[in-house]
């Protein structure tokens, strides 16, 4: 017997029809021979719902009380989603984050998960039972409080489940079909990927693809967890996330690229005139740092040689940029420089594979198929699988479109197989 | 230092306008230099809308999962109220029934508390917080599942608090102004009562006067807690339900009578024509109980020599009036009845006052004022301290109108102070 964990997103659970629909999907891999645990979100817009209360009440609500606020959205769906299995004749328990075991630190609003325990939801499983769990969730191992694990919370439950259950499989259902070369909304061609390496599917969620959070995969691949996306709306077979081959199709060539990500939601800081002396630089991204900005991309330009002068720039989240904006402010005198400019119209476009280690031609085609469609660069950084680059906002589609095509992922010979993360 | 237990119902956190007057009412008992230990139910119709997502999604929800469910409205509630006071200036903490210490048998949908261990809101409390607990749930000792204490559970929730907190008193706030001689909708002219001891107050709830739960005064009497109920919506004093006289207005003459209840919820069954032979009483209210009815009153008629047969007649819940008549229907031929008969069409009124006693006049007046309205009498109970009648639905008006009346209850001079529970 098999032990399958599931995760449901929000947009599966949006009512009741969602939820036995769920259930009945949840009972055929139950009938199938598995057992089963499974991670929900909150019902469709519950989550936003509780927190324009929350703005109705207070300006600012303490985060610990935002937390105790929150989880009662996943409680909610576990319990229907129970509920509705047992209409469907099998046994179900829904389990809280903390009687599920997910012991977190003390971050209300991104707690960090430390340690999984989930005796009970083990004794769940052997009694029969299908186990439910509120996704997102934790208590904290101090203080007994409950905590929220932030961004991609439920997928993280999920993998985290599955690392300590010893799952032979986390399946992530969304409202999508699996992982794209492309987003069909902006390129119509992208084809489905049937299987992609960790380490790629890292660096698409790193550069905007929104189907997998990045924690998730990270801790799917420090566990070794195999994910598998899937849609919970239709019966397709979706996309493998795992470092293996698949069995029987070893002999097939692995394609170059896994696919193009892109990003709207960085913003682009410039700080203008910065003597070019040593420590400078330093104590700028030191200041943005402590501010807790995550700083993505960075471009120093050559100094000008009469001035002694540089500017800097770099990228970080949209919603980290007033407050980042807000702490160079405050050291513009000690530090020296002349201004400061804010941009949020860009945009940032990916290429990611695994293939492109050993492909020397990739960068060149990459950036010859920019410049072809008349996108203007501004902004570079790459890794090894990886080249990103920033652009207009107004230009973005235009060029995820012009990659995609230089390419070859548009042509519409069936799904991408994508094993670059093994290195072949 | 007091300490002050508050219990807020749904209907005085209808939505976050309420939940801020709310959070300005507990600030003010802090500010009076109290510690303040708050029960919250969940906000206005909360529970009616999770109970109907319930039936959308299984025609028979599982307890368990229903308990997990609804205890989401609690959870929400709390964490509004809590976040509400700290924009007030003031620390305050929520806690599940589950963190406050509040243990429970195995009942789901009806769980009986067994233990009160609220060592969190004690510590809570000593570091200067408001602690805020979700009213109606606990945890069941064994299975460590999620629990809720059924009807009037967030009034128990408050007292048992009290109790072992050893509060100095129990504040429940409600959307009327405290106890009346009867209900304001029938009786314009009832007056509040200011005192009540928890004997009348046990009659009063067990005969239909809604605003406290038979379960929770009964537990505030087992552990001596002092109640105060008052309204949240006006400065108003409310009544105290207390077995000790209050300081000043111990020369205060105790009325007779503390007031009159009305009670729609309950039906008649009359099992017709049953042998007069020993035993078969016995029988017919075992399989009533067995099928868990709470019997009210029972009227056996005297029997007519000539046939050796007679009815009994006994009121129940209408909600549990299916459940009764198919158990007797099952006993119909091993008992030997001729038939059933069930009337949902009654209305039951009734007298309470401790004063009644040590007056023997008490019962003449009540009957007189009822004949003297047309109203027929169905059947009688009463005990030391009441006398109930089952009569006609539609007359049920008239006949506590005619009672209030008849008892001096609705003169114009000021207020009732009743204190029949000291035997005064």
């Amino acid at each position: 017997m098999s032990l399958v964990v599931q995760k449901y997103g929000g947009s599966s659970l949006a009512d009741a029809e969602s939820i036995k629909r769920v259930a009945r999907r949840i009972v055929e891999t139950r009938r199938a021979g598995n057992d089963v645990c499974v991670v929900v979100s909150a019902m469709g817009d519950t989550t936003d719902e509780l927190i324009d209360l929350a703005e109705q009440v207070s300006p600012m609500p303490p985060a610990r009380e935002m937390d105790m606020l929150l989880t009662a959205g996943e409680r909610m769906s576990m319990a229907l989603v129970a509920m509705s299995i047992a209409t469907l004749g099998h046994a179900a328990q829904s389990f809280t984050g903390s009687q599920a075991g997910l012991i977190t630190d003390e971050s209300h609003g991104k707690a960090k998960i430390v340690d999984v325990t989930p005796g009970r939801i083990r004794a769940a499983l052997d009694e029969g039972h299908i186990a439910i769990v509120a996704g997102f969730q934790g208590v904290s191992k101090e203080t007994k409080n409950i905590t929220t694990l932030g961004r991609g919370g439920s997928d993280t439950t999920a993998v985290a489940l599955a690392a300590a259950l010893e799952a032979d499989v986390c399946e992530i259902y969304t409202d999508v079909d699996g992982v794209f070369t492309a987003d069909p909304r902006i390129v119509p061609s992208a084809r489905r990927v049937t299987h992609i390496s960790t380490e790629e599917m890292l660096e698409m969620a790193a550069c905007g693809a929104k189907i997998l959070h990045l924690r998730a995969v990270e801790y799917a691949r420090r566990h070794g967890i195999a994910l598998h996306v899937r849609s919970s709306f239709s019966p397709k077979p979706g996309t493998m996330i795992i470092d293996q081959p698949i069995e029987g199709e070893e002999g097939v060539e692995a394609p170059i690229i896994s696919g193009v990500a892109h990003d709207r939601s960085e913003a682009k800081i410039t700080v203008v005139g910065v003597p070019d002396s040593p420590g400078k630089a330093a104590e700028i991204f030191r200041v943005v740092a402590e501010a807790e900005c995550n700083i993505d991309m960075i471009v120093q330009n050559v100094s000008a040689v009469e001035s002694g002068l540089t500017d800097i720039s770099f990228t970080l989240p949209k919603t980290d940029g007033q407050a980042g904006v807000k702490a160079l402010d405050r050291i513009r005198e000690s530090v020296g420089f002349e201004s400061l400019r804010y941009d949020d119209q860009i945009g940032k476009v990916s290429l990611i594979g695994a293939g492109m280690r050993s492909n020397p031609g990739v960068s060149a085609t990459f950036f010859r198929a920019l410049s072809d469609s008349g996108v203007n660069i501004e902004m570079i950084s790459t890794s090894e699988i990886r080249i990103s680059v920033v652009t207009r906002a107004d230009q973005l589609d235009d060029a995820v479109r012009a990659v995609h095509r230089a390419f070859g992922l548009d042509s519409a010979d069936g799904e991408a197989v994508v094993y670059g993360g093994t290195g072949r």
